[in-house]
């Protein structure tokens, strides 16, 4: 890594405002929800597409790491330089470049905030399903990246099944377009879904196209509380097999319950070892207020209900809604270390995964709070510890490694929407055999054969 | 290649019934729906995939070609042994593994027909939407490396969407694990998507697992003709704009409608330049009733409609659907030779290429139909020739590449649903540059060093 002949050569292709040098500016960028650090030797924002290619050219010359990063809310750590070297934020790489109705489809750069994209299509009428609880700060490219999920994605999948097609630089500086502006296309290999999902590892994305759905016009939540976790699970599959596909299916445990109740002054039921949130959306009214009915009467079959009712209007749905996602913030609030698992089981294991959580021996001082999206079989496991305390600490690393465990016992995945990154890294040949692993490597050094970009991630 | 040592020792692995070497057991086996014809060295039958290792391993060893192979309905002839060797046919491999209704997934062996999948699954009310019009024939494996999608991909998708989990066999016989049973994963690349679609030239598919949807309870058709093919785009437009998705939305320009009619003897109104079929399926039958009296609202909105009517009861909706499916054989039936073009444009472009397509000049030997799905932009453009005749073939392969650029022009491209295969690799380079194929060719190295599976697709 020659990094000083990096630097001069980098001034003749951006400005002194878009290479960040100093201690200060450098530490902006050197942390994300992970809370970890690390310092990369310069931060460079690029304004287009020949920028990023030329920042990697020269970095590919002279063999520097690059690490892409969006808005530094990833929970696997999948936007930090590990290695130094080159941060290339797509901060400023955020326009909006084309909402085209007629198609349905919307093209823009990486760096558009979600919450941004999401306000600009519901003037057009138009839905952009994956919406991550950190939208306000997220970034579109870093959603792409890591395909991104979050609660509606048992309805209407998660951020791959929306990206049509991407231009992306490879690590050599060279710039490609990948896939095409249409709603099916068998040409080649899928390397629109190879990139989507793979955490900055493979090329630097610059443009990405996605297919959009027209608005839904009405949404409906149902609140239910259990006094057993499985009966929820039984829920989940009695509305399935109904034929009702809800637009969001969430479950808070007892501790996740309490906690957020505390944090928020929010009157729910404390007794209750099961919240279930369901989110129904459509076209009519009527038959979503239909569809409602027959998910509570399937409630009332269910022995252990304690509660269910259909929110009143829109302004007590988001209240509820706003319960779900201050669920990690008021976990956070305690003041306590976490360890978080993203693990994800199939859907109808989920209670079972979480009983097995429950089951585990560990001292009063450590805490565990589940919650998650229960459509999809995927828990958020949040284990609460002292990192300054080694006992606690090492607790919690063990207790990690057993819900890892009893995840593939479940035939589940390590991971369901936060990446592997650098904090599952070391768990990832608990599912995946060697020579799969190898087989991922040498698609890697197909896109990288130098390791330079993003190292240190996923193996 | 080391045919012979290869053909020795395969006998210790697979039964006498189960390898085939005489030229009329051979010759079963080398064409499918292209009409193409390329004779293998033999053809093996495994049933399980030890077997499939073994010959895999064997044919590594001794540098022999393997080209795997389902129910030889395939459109680009992406299961022809061009370059002789093995024929690997998974027709053996047929079984329904399980059915795993609380979870929603089916996991079942590559040579399962398409059509046998549906029926089981009805059992069950489960759902699987990808079902080609070749469903009697075609095999579930075959679908899964076409990526195939048919009329219900428009709401549903398409196949590789549904796929949840692999198992396959590399080049050297090893047996890897892609993916898991459940609905998120981002653990490491996107390995099954890119196996998806790959046409058999990355791994052999040996296990399969979707997930599936519960079945929708109620269908309604709608007829809708028109005297002008924009206007039909137009409809497809504000059927979006509505809110509404239908599960599929057809289009059949006027020489498919007459050869139809004709072949058929079906009822059609042959003065219209577009017949539309809409199907909107969903849970409710009050809520699909309002959204067909929508739809037909529409339609009465919009100028050179000719009749819309919404099919009175499901055989009269069948019969439509039975005159759609009916479209290619009933233009194969007129006793012409044929090329086909499948591409595929943003949804809104496609009666503008139509209307491009039929500004071409040709002799009035030649006959060029279009029909195709319309709620995805795909079009199916069949241009009836004489082989024999080498003015009208050269003729028709002017035409052909005409088609492919004009769809280029359009932001399209060569393939929604077939496959690049052998029959349109020549014009990959069309919509990809030389460093995107380099990129798919080092990816197919990954996989298959030795370049021997499947040699001569793609690229």
């Amino acid at each position: 890594m020659d990094v000083e002949t990096f630097l001069a050569e980098l001034k003749d292709h951006l400005t002194a405002h878009q290479i960040i040098l100093d201690r200060e500016g450098l530490s902006h960028f050197s942390y994300d929800a992970t809370e970890q650090r690390f310092m990369p030797h310069v931060v460079v924002l690029p304004e287009n597409t020949q920028q990023v290619s030329a920042v990697m050219r020269l970095a590919y010359k002279y063999d520097v790491p690059v690490t892409p990063q969006g808005g530094r809310t990833g929970l696997s750590g999948g936007a930090l330089p590990v290695h130094g070297g080159v941060l290339l934020s797509l901060l400023r790489m955020n326009a909006i470049i084309e909402v085209d109705e007629k198609n349905m489809q919307v093209t823009l750069e990486p760096g558009v905030i979600s919450s941004d994209l999401q306000q600009e299509l519901k003037k057009h009428h138009l839905f952009f399903p994956p919406d991550p609880s950190s939208t306000v700060e997220s970034t579109i490219g870093g959603n792409v990246a890591e395909n991104a999920g979050y609660t509606r994605a048992v309805k209407y999948g998660v951020t791959r099944d929306y990206v049509l097609a991407l231009e992306a630089v490879l690590p050599d500086g060279e710039i490609i377009s990948l896939g095409r502006n249409t709603v099916k296309n068998v040409a080649g290999y899928d390397m629109v879904s190879l990139l989507v999902g793979s955490e900055g590892t493979l090329a630097i994305i610059t443009k990405i196209c996605f297919k959009l759905l027209p608005l839904p016009l009405k949404r409906i939540t149902l609140i239910i509380y259990l006094n057993d976790l499985v009966k929820a699970a039984d829920l989940v599959v009695s509305i399935f097999k109904a034929g009702i596909i809800p637009s969001a299916i969430e479950l808070m445990d007892n501790i996740s319950i309490n906690t957020t109740a505390d944090h928020l002054g929010a009157p729910l039921r404390r007794e209750a070892e099961a919240l279930v949130l369901v989110e129904i959306d459509g076209h009519h009214e009527g038959a979503l207020r239909e569809e409602a009915n027959e998910i509570l009467a399937l409630c009332k079959g269910i022995e252990g209900l304690l509660e269910a009712k259909i929110a009143l209007d829109d302004t007590e749905s988001d209240r509820y809604w706003l319960i779900r996602r201050e669920t990690l913030p008021s976990l956070k609030a305690l003041g306590k270390d976490h360890l978080e698992a993203d693990v994800v089981v199939p859907r109808y294991q989920l209670p079972f995964l979480v009983k097995a959580i429950r089951a585990l021996k560990y001292s009063p001082a450590i805490k565990i709070a589940t919650f998650g999206h229960a459509g999809d079989g995927n828990l958020h496991v949040t284990i609460l510890h002292r990192r300054r305390n080694f006992a606690e600490l090492s607790e919690a690393y063990t207790i990690l490694e057993e819900v890892y465990k009893k995840t593939m016992e479940m035939c589940g995945s390590l991971t369901g929407e936060h990446g592997i990154g650098i904090t599952v890294k070391d768990y990832l040949p608990l599912q995946m055999s060697e020579s799969e692993i190898a087989l991922m490597r040498r698609i890697k050094a197909a896109f990288d054969p130098k390791g330079l970009l993003n190292p240190g991630k996923i193996f």
